[in-house]
């Protein structure tokens, strides 16, 4: 085995190298990974650039990259799931503890989980990573290391759309056609999309979304509700909110149909003036979701079974080398999905 | 038959009459009713005080009253379920339409929906009043006519903790023990009360809540919510928020245990700023109530039982004649729940 | 208007004829229809052959006929929804009274329910017929009459997959490879479909199943439940049995994951002998299907988006004079779905 | 610490003995406990009369009990919920891999659970057991040892209420009032209690049943179905059926309402002949339960608020020494519960 593991480490706010560190050993429940293929997410672009989100503060150099899929190469003592070999999705949380979240079906809400790259964790944007074997998900033949990178993108949609209960025939409304939306959108029946960026709801009307509506920054949530009412016929029974923007909030809760449910994917301030006596007159739910829960299997089974195709997500490619070029390109927007190719040997999708 | 019809009217704002009506006839599906004991809501006296709740204004005269119970005395032609003599409950909401609200067993939403004493519907706060037979429900012998009545309210905190999820072994914390909420705490194993009003926490006490929490009013809404953790020994599952005060919502989201809800019962403003990426990020559900639906056969089945006790909140009993008398001892605030008699011949609970 | 209303109407068991019946006139809550398309179901034969099924015997004349569409040619003078001219799909099932059920949306189990074609009530299969308007349901003009008379079965599958809990992911085994799976095969991701007829198996799999199983009379349950596993690798969620027969039900339940649930769609016999036990100690939940409800609106905007494609289903199309034609080629089990086509001057789908 | 750990050891069918076994030592994650009392259950008596419960046989020595609570008298490295002296209750059933079932809520499905005295597990009817730390549940002063012991069957109890789905007004008829329906008779409002013994029957009244309902072994299902509506007023939403006997899971079914839910507790035979057309016809869901999931939190806030009193089942105490003649009188059918008292210096409840 190798013995660099080039990393893209943050070091503080704007501070990011690419630097070696040693390669880990896996404990008795553990997998050593070969990397092979790393999206970059909004969160690595804004702990680069703002050195926190919220209360999450880098106070010590932390690997970026949670949207992750590689190769096995050392098993623990104790797996049994996972062979030398295997190529894996990592999810990137693993809860700590076994509390009454993690005994619930709800891990992603312990207070004391391990998340790649939320500081104090290490991600994975490098070349040799470990994590918990109960935690990497093996991948069929038919689908690729890129997406398996993407179901990390595609869980936060799923575990959405589950929190939303969306089923058979809902009407969903999705505000903010971002990458998230992106994927979301190749799953559902009817949803207009509203963003400010044309490239993107090109995207999105590309992979689903039927009535597509460019939002422009006069129109009132109000009024913009009463026009996503005009477009589809009906309000609809659900809508996702991506944007975190305060008047999308307030559009979201005007639109939806009395008895439906605001879903709120995308995070805004601390403090958020809402429309919720109209929420709460017409009995319309809102409900956060905070990353995701048993969405790997599921992703598996939608990806290997081609109703899904979120490869063309991937719009930019890069070695590992040119991490900071990849940031780079990220932070200015361009494309959808930048992917940075881990594994020297093996840079395909 | 007598031919007098007394019945409470709303002229306007301010203008609350006593004043003769016409007996009316009952429709194929409907039955006339000798109405027996009518409960003054809140919202009766805020009509009567202000003209209009939110969009709902007071047009032209109406009666008022929807917390009843009487006695059959004419069944139309078309009605199954009574006969002469049953004393029911009356249902104060009646769907118009059987749209898809209805159809699928939220018929409080239906936009259409007749509501007693909700401008322009008149209520049942009279001698005589005809209502959908489909709504009045029978009384077992067991059930009193003020039982009858207070299952309007027992309603509401029935269809809040359903809409809650409250179940065994729920911990639920209560903000504001009105009357609503005094019903409610009867019902449930452990919930702490805020309420600025000492006599109604002392009501609160007696009817099972057991930490009642006296708030002050520079008690800011992290800290409440942290004594509220400290008082229970641990967060509570489910908060159900009576009093519509932005500060008391605030405390409600951050009280509230990961993966549980905040249930909206207080009405408050049209916008309110709420610490919603907290809620969000700790997947804290925010769900409204509008009235109720299918409360009553459940209400009526837990008096029967004799499992909950809602005869102690009927503190003042007033005839019918003294109406005004009524609104005004309730318009001060004094006692819980302020009882209008309205059959000459029968003044008993 | 015209005056002959041509119907095909069941005397008594195997006692089919087309007569002449009287066109309704409309009440005030219903509208008159020209009937359009009309689906010939098993349980239509089933009637004819038999004379009963279960404890629904036919003691009168009776139309047959409940999978249907039409265009309104009269509205009652309390009809809001329609007008003349609209073309619309008809629910077979119009609840009579509101009742608890009704009232909780679940009308599908009302005892006193109408249902067309189910003894004593008439069916549309004829010229003209009468309905609650607020169970005629619009279609948009990008969906077919055939498509909205197969809105029918459609519904018992979606009703079925709502049951089921059918949701992203999940994995469906479906026993029986009808006209209703036939019709729910396209909506799902992956199940295997089990028949014995090889004509049905191959429309099951050009409509969306992935795993064909071909099933020999020989195979024990529990062997079979083994090859489900086997070809699907690991047990399904969610099992949809469609034949009723002991040994696949028997099946159903040995086939499924723990915690995962069994649908019975097919009837089977008045007592069957299952592997209770097994079912129970995995958790596995069987839960039947009634009818539908709820589901024409939902069905309607799958058919106008244009994600599912029934079409396909119908095999062949008689004149509403050659009925019982019609009657006779689906008995001999050629094609899936045959279409009666009521309205003389417009035979098209 | 004492040498000595006294164990009652079922070598095989009929073979029970007491003898000594080592003190074992916790691991890092475990803690070692003085067990202080342990209640006997049916399934003890049943391994020890048969040698086997279904699939699961005595194949070499094991130590019964399962019903347990102790004192902790040492703590893992790695534990931080418990410390030594602390009073806890045993959850039997802990999960030995993160599989699918345990990271989604549902570990008691895990197939390769740890379960105290389900062959080949050792359980705690001895003086010392180690014990995962996770699932040990500190008590709180105001729960006794027996208390907390009787956690186990009151888990039973609820967690057939939660897969029943038991709620505020839910009426419910429960079938054979043995311990653990009579720990569940405390806790809801109306269910006549239908079984053979007397002395059971007196024990349910007393503890909460309402209509307590004889049978005799003439009663056809579908007559005692009738008989149960007739108590009730109308039929059950939900029954829990307790025997396991193949009459009365026929009459539960034909006497739940429509819509309604039979839940499984009681264990029959592997084939059992039940009416599954006339559950599915009227969509009754039949649910099994297996063991359960995330209960003890939820019963000692029970136990703690005093609401729930379970004390008066315990109706025989022996101390450990005496366990054979404990388990004697339990197989004759003597008294409710029967707890073994395994603490020396502490024979108190």
């Amino acid at each position: 085995m190798e013995k660099e593991n080039l990393s893209v480490v943050l070091h503080s706010q704007g501070d990011l190298r690419l630097e070696q560190r040693p390669i880990p050993e896996p404990g008795p429940n553990e997998v050593l990974l070969q990397m092979h293929s790393v999206g970059i997410c909004g969160s690595d672009v804004h702990f680069w650039q703002n050195g926190r989100i919220g209360d999450y503060v880098v106070k010590k150099p932390m690997v970026l990259g949670h949207e992750a899929s590689g190769r096995v190469v050392k098993v623990g003592s104790a797996v049994k799931n996972l062979k030398e070999g295997d190529r894996v999705a990592v999810e990137p949380g693993v809860p700590r503890e076994i509390d009454e979240f993690f005994k619930s079906g709800k891990y992603n809400l312990s207070p004391t989980i391990f998340f790649c790259a939320t500081p104090p964790d290490d991600g994975n944007l490098c070349r040799f990573y470990k994590h918990s074997a109960n935690f990497c998900y093996k991948l069929p033949d038919n689908v690729t290391y890129e997406e398996g990178a993407l179901i990390e993108p595609l869980s936060v949609a799923i575990h959405a759309c589950r929190r939303a209960g969306v089923t058979l025939g809902s009407s969903v409304l999705i505000c903010g056609a971002g990458s998230i939306v992106g994927t979301a959108t190749v799953l559902f029946f009817v949803f207009p999309v509203s963003d400010l960026s044309a490239d993107r709801l090109v995207m999105a009307k590309e992979l689903g979304a039927e009535f597509p509506l460019t939002v422009k920054r006069e129109d009132g949530p109000e009024e913009l509700a009463k026009r996503v009412e005009g477009l589809l016929g009906a309000q609809p029974h659900i809508t996702i909110e991506c944007t975190g923007v305060e008047s999308s909030v307030q559009t979201a809760i005007y639109a939806t149909r009395p008895g439906g449910v605001v879903v709120l994917v995308g995070l805004g301030a601390a403090m958020t003036t809402v429309p919720l006596l109209n929420a709460a007159l017409r009995e319309v739910d809102i409900r956060g979701v905070f990353r995701y829960c048993n969405t790997w299997p599921i992703a598996i089974a939608m990806l290997a079974s081609k109703k899904v195709n979120v490869a063309p997500l991937v719009t930019h490619r890069f070695p590992l080398e040119q991490a900071v070029q990849a940031f780079e390109t990220t932070r200015q927007g361009q494309g959808v999905k930048i992917m940075l190719k881990c594994d020297k040997t093996d840079q395909n999708p």
